[in-house]
Order: structure tokens, then C-alpha cells, then sequence
């Protein structure tokens, strides 16, 4: 076997135990509030036939799959999202029953150049309700969205909300063809929270072509009190159906018990082309800075893409990479890779089934216990608790043994104590 | 868009939530299992460098792998085990301290022709111990295992234990030569619970070339008792020291309390080659068909391979598909994709606000619940609950409201009652 040298491919890393472990935990609570709201996990390939990813995420998309010759020669790709797959499985299933609610949480691989906070391979964490046109559905994805922020510790948040409709009405009035021209308006919109007005008004007229008038309406648009949408609509159906949507929306917001936490922001506009309704963003407000930490929609049209009906669809997506670095941010998660609570030292070997006794009657309590491998000194094993930052020391020694007693040591205060056996356990439970 | 016919690839396959599910709590629980052990999780890109990949799993592993040029024209491949993976980054990291316990579930790539039961894409479920030459480490392997097993409620398991030291000594008293000719014997060997005696002995003359004397010789050393396996290797350092080890493994695994889990097999062999100690494979006693449900040893040399010192290690893999399958078979789980508990009806939007309310208190209580999406007659919405398995249904109309009550239907015995709020909670919890 040649020596090579060991190194990670640039835009991939591991995830060590001090970032896995509470990473881990941060998902596994994530997923435990989606199972609360009654979505189920769906797992699909890593790998698709190539044909089925192609061609779904613009030109700068395909650019950016994983794709090659597998040993069979199929032309295949690794996915570069959660909701293409989801399309695939409704089409090829359309026994299943609807509302069908699903989450998923796994990995993608886009081919993008690496920078700050940007990577080749990152988990994506999305839920999602196919096959129910009711507003009802948009909002249980703000409660569901607020449900897991509040899990994980965090209060101070807030959903903005818009409507795709309001946009393509507004696009509509201003002359902006549909398709590829609208939809760069709206991704020149979008760098809003960015680079500001000036800069959007800039590059409105140069890049995407507008007037000084047409970019002008963008901005009056953006600056309405939402409660006058319906009015300043009155003339586009598609205008007043948004702000109709929208409105619900905030009703049904309210009645969730999530109003305070959600702001209507017209300049709210997601790059992707097929959001048809509904768009959410949502933000930490300790950390903005952070950008978006949970995004999506409705998207009604794109779940035909593989033939059958369409099915209409509302989803979001958590960006799990920037919720950690929030949480950690916030302090409400720690890096820290040791599960263990307790370290029940070896005495040595005549004592030693002492200590495996004691490790098995504090797992079967809950607690999570090392029992030291191999034997040697006291002070090496007190040593491997101290690295490991393991909490609890417990000393089983052949005096101990005698008196039917553990001895207990809380690492961190020093206090120690003598216990038996049940007391101990009690005691960390 | 072009329309594309959505498929899967051969040897791939999603998990709809009937089986995902189950599987991911089946999982939860492992991860839970081995933290309570003081395991930490650690996860490794899908993508390796290939040459950290080429020439770890022998020719025939090489041509499994999935390799190709990335979009930068580096050479790739999607990982192929856990093991190497860790190797690499217990190469790249020699500040971590030692022992160093981690755990790591996540998919692996192999281009095998599928089969029944063989897919190209397969959970592993790997947790190892390295830096500790103890066999204090090989035994709590074994318990780690056990305390798996039973967490997932089997009780009918044998782990079978074996020492490679033992059929190292065996085979170079038989003249056989180290490397690939002993590996092939040994591979020969592990077919034996498959094809049975005679067809072991065939393969050993005709495809091994050896004896008859010397097949004789391999018959002879998997009969003996245990026990005389000292005596047996008198003339034979290595296999002294096999019997040795065997030897502390059983006793460590008394002092353990699952001694009565485990079973000498001198015939388990373990194809890989760099095994250097302890062996382990593991049955569920009622579903011996499966095959080894979970199956590992010490590998000793294995981590040199990216330069540095190696470290010595011992683990075990847990067969993931394998495993379910043999729950599914016991009955210890059922195909089940429906999270919630409670479906909380909706009787028109004027009451919607009710419904949510007691949604929310259920939620805050632990019990999964949805509420109905939409609106619409109350037969749509039983139906919707009886179709998707939900055990309660909760319907909060005008009356209910005004009598401060809800009624609780349990869709199974379809007893019914009225509860106020705090009760029905209660009952639910």
C-alpha cells in the first residue's frame, strides 16, 4: 500500500466530534419538532440518473453538478438538492397519500468555487407539504419554521414574509417581460439587504435595463404599507390575489401564535423561478449579519416536472451550516465532542468488574459513562477525565469495594464524596 | 424543461416513510447507545481524493469504487467504507487525544452487481476505538454491541468471537504462505456456515491448492474445544498469544455481564486482511439466515497507512439493512410512516383558532399532532386520520368550544369522550 498523503478535497472537511456531536444534536431536535407537526423523513440516492437533475437549476446549476460516467456508463450526477429528489418521488408514487408531509435531511454537492462559509458538499434540512393549495400550509411551514427555532433556544428571530404574486404584478405593471428578464429584476432586488438602494437602483437601469421610471416603481412598491397592497393593485387580479394571500397569511400567523414574530418585506423576491406564491426568508436578529437562515415557498408548478399532474407544494429550507454558526454565536451551543458525563476509573483488574457494575447501572439510569481502558495510575486516569472535560470522576478502589461505597468527584468544583452504589446513581441521574 | 422519465438507478433506492422512519429511530437509538458508552460522532466528506481511496480494499474493492475527474480534473471517488475515512483523519490529526472512541452513520458507494439484499448505496454504522492496545477496548466492543442490540429489544443474539492470531499460527504450521494465498484460505474458510464442511474442503484442494492433509489440519483446529487451544499452539508464539487473548476477551466479557452473549467460532475468519487480533461476527439466533448483523475485530497496522505512527484499533460495523430487516422479521418493528399521534380537526375558520391552541399544548406535551389542513366536511377529515393510521382524532367545533371541551376519539377502539383542555392533555402525554 503506497504512503499517500492523507488531505481533505477543498470545499469538503470533516466534522470532528467537537463540531459533530452538538451539530448532531441541533438536528436530531430539528427533526423531533418536523415529527411533532406530523412530517415524516423520506431518504433518497445520492446519486441520480443525470437527466433527472439537468436542466432544473438554470444554466449556472448545471454547471455545478457532480456529474459523470458511472462504471456502467449511465451519465449520472450527484444532487445538488432536496427538492428535486422530492419531485421525483411524487411522480414516480402517486399512490402515496396527500397532504403528503416530508422532511429530509442530508447532504448536497454543488461544484461551486469555495469561499468563507461556502462548500462543495453541505446538509441540507427541508420540509415540505405536497398536494394542499390551502394557505393553511404556507402558514403551518412559519409555525413549524418558529417551532424549531424556539427548540433550539432561540427567541429573537423573525420571518420575513412576501408574495411571488405581488412581485409578477408589480413586474407585470412595469413592462418586464416574464421569464429570464423578470427574473433577473428580482435577483437584482434580492441583493437589497446587501448593497442598498443606491447600488440596486444602479444596477436595475444598467444590468437589468429599466428606466428611471421603471426602477423608480420598484422602489414605490417596495416602500408601501402593506395594508394598501389591495388598493394600489386595483387593477391586477394576479396583484390582488397576492395581497389577498398574503394577508391570510398573517391571520392564520396570528392565530398559530407566530404574528409577532413575522414582518411582511416586499423586497423579499428568492432567486429561483418557480416560487408562485408565498416566499420566506428568516433571520436571526442578534446575527443578520448571517443572512437567511431558513428560506422558501410555494411552489405550485414544479413538482409536475416529471410528467402526471403537478401538485401544488409549500416548503422551506433550514441552512443548517449557518444555524449552527448562529447558535454558536448566540452561545447556545458549544463546540464540544465529549458525550461522556462520567469516567468510572480501574483500580485494577481485581476491581475492575466493580467498575463495569457501577458504568452499567449508570447507562441503564441515563448516564452517559466511560469506564477507563486498560488500567495504570489514578493520576493518568484522573488526567484523561480532566483533557476530555468529562464532568465526573468516580473512584472504585479496593477500600471503596470494602465499605460498599463509590467515591465521587465533581471535576470541575473538586468537591468529592463517598456514595453507595444507588445513591450514586440517583445522584446523576 | 424537457419532460424525463423519473427513475431510479439500479442498485439505489429511496426510503418512503414507511421504512424511514423506523429506520431512522432504529438509528437514533444506536447513536444514543454508543454515547452512553462515551462514542462521539464524526462525519467525513462523500468525496475522497482517490488515491486515498485506490489500493485499501484490494483489486476487486478498487473496482467497485466510484471514481471519476471532478470539474477541476481531480481525480475522485465517493467513499467506500468508514474505516479508511477514519484512517485519513486520524492522519491528519495526531493532536487528538487518545483513545480516541468516535462513531460515524452515513452512506457508502460500491458499483457491485446488485443483488437481493446488495445495493450500490448502503448505510454504515461504524464505531471504533483507536489508540488503545488493551483488550479492555476489544471487550467493550462487544458490549457496546450487546447494549446496541438490546436497546433495539432483541434478546436472541450470539456474538461469535475469534482470534486472527489463531489462524495465523494455523496456517503457517500448515505451510500455507502469508499474504494472498493465506487470505484466500481464510476467505474460504468464512464460507463455511454458506456452503458447509465438504464443499469448504473441496474449494481448499481444488481452488487453494491445498493437501488433503493440510485441509485435514484446518478441520482439526476449527473442532477443538477452546479451551486446548494453549496446549495445541505449545510450539507457536503468535498462536499462544492468540489463545491468550481469546482467553481475557471471554473473561472481560464475564466481568461484563455478557458472557452468556458470546460464543467461541475458530471458523470465523473475516475476509479482510488487515485484521491482526480479536474477530467478532454476530447472529440474531432467530434470523441466523441474515447472515452476521454486525461484525468487526482489531486491525492494528491499518491506520499507518497516511505515514505517521500508527495507532492500534478495534472496532465493530453494524450491518444497518441487515439489522432492520431481522427487527422488521421479529416483529420489533413495523412498517410505519406516520409520526403523529393526534389529528386535530378543524371545523370551520372561525374555530381554527381552538384547533391550533390545543395543538400547541399537545406539541408543548411531547405528542405529535397535526391539525387537519384546510378545511371541509368532518367524514374527509376522519377519513385523512383512519387512512394515515393516527390513533386519536380531536374534533373542537362551536359546540365544544362553547362547553369549554373537546371530544376525543380514539380511531382504534372508537371510544369517544369530552375532556376539557388540561385533561385531554394529560390523557394524550
Amino acid at each position: 500500500m503506497a504512503n499517500v498523503k492523507a488531505r481533505v478535497l477543498k470545499g469538503f472537511r470533516d466534522y470532528l466530534p467537537d463540531t459533530m456531536l452538538p451539530k448532531q444534536r441541533m438536528l436530531d431536535t430539528v427533526a423531533r419538532t418536523f415529527e411533532s407537526f406530523g412530517f415524516a423523513p423520506l431518504a433518497t440516492p445520492a446519486l441520480e440518473y443525470a437527466d433527472v437533475l439537468v436542466g432544473k437549476y438554470g444554466d449556472e446549476g448545471d454547471k455545478l453538478l457532480y456529474r459523470f460516467l458511472d462504471n456502467g456508463d449511465r451519465d449520472v450526477a450527484l444532487r445538488y438538492d432536496l427538492t428535486v429528489p422530492l419531485a421525483r418521488v411524487v411522480g414516480m408514487n402517486p399512490q402515496m397519500p396527500k397532504p403528503f408531509k416530508r422532511y429530509q435531511i442530508a447532504p448536497v454537492w454543488r461544484a461551486e468555487k469555495p469561499g468563507r462559509g461556502r462548500f462543495r458538499e453541505f446538509v441540507q434540512c427541508d420540509v415540505d407539504i405536497v398536494g394542499c393549495a390551502d394557505l393553511t400550509a404556507d402558514a403551518e411551514c412559519l409555525a413549524v419554521g418558529a417551532a424549531v427555532l424556539r427548540a433550539l433556544g432561540v427567541e429573537d428571530f423573525v420571518l420575513r414574509v412576501n408574495n411571488r404574486k405581488l412581485l409578477t404584478a408589480l413586474l407585470a405593471r412595469l413592462g418586464i417581460a416574464e421569464g429570464e428578464p423578470a427574473m433577473a429584476v428580482l435577483r437584482t432586488v434580492d441583493k437589497l439587504p446587501k448593497i442598498g438602494e443606491e447600488a440596486v437602483r444602479a444596477l436595475l437601469q444598467k444590468e437589468n435595463g429599466l428606466s428611471a421610471e421603471a426602477a423608480d416603481g420598484i422602489f414605490e412598491f417596495l416602500g408601501l404599507d402593506p395594508a394598501t397592497l389591495s388598493d394600489w393593485f386595483a387593477d391586477s387580479e394576479v396583484g390582488q390575489k397576492g395581497a389577498e394571500e398574503l394577508n391570510t397569511l398573517l391571520q392564520l400567523a396570528a392565530e398559530l401564535g407566530v404574528r409577532d414574530k413575522v414582518e411582511v418585506d416586499l423586497s423579499i423576491a428568492r432567486g429561483l423561478d418557480y416560487y408562485t406564491g408565498t416566499i420566506y426568508e428568516t433571520f436571526l436578529t442578534a446575527s443578520e449579519s448571517l443572512g437567511s437562515v431558513m428560506s422558501g415557498g410555494r411552489y405550485d408548478e414544479l413538482l409536475g416536472m416529471f410528467g402526471g399532474a403537478s401538485e401544488p407544494a409549500v416548503g422551506i429550507s433550514l441552512g443548517v451550516d449557518r444555524l449552527f454558526a448562529g447558535l454558536l454565536e448566540l452561545g447556545l451551543v458549544e463546540a464540544d465532542g465529549n458525550p461522556t458525563r462520567v469516567l468510572v476509573t480501574v483500580f485494577d483488574d481485581s476491581t475492575r468488574p466493580a467498575s463495569y457494575a457501577l458504568a452499567g447501572a449508570l447507562r441503564a439510569a441515563g448516564v452517559n459513562t466511560e469506564v477507563f481502558l486498560g488500567g495504570g495510575r489514578m493520576k493518568k486516569q484522573f488526567q484523561h477525565a480532566d483533557k476530555r472535560g468529562i464532568e465526573y470522576v468516580v473512584v472504585a478502589g479496593p477500600d471503596e469495594i470494602a465499605r460498599g461505597t463509590y467515591t465521587l468527584k465533581n471535576m470541575r468544583s473538586g468537591a468529592q464524596e463517598a456514595l453507595e452504589r444507588d445513591a450514586l446513581v440517583a445522584r446523576l441521574r
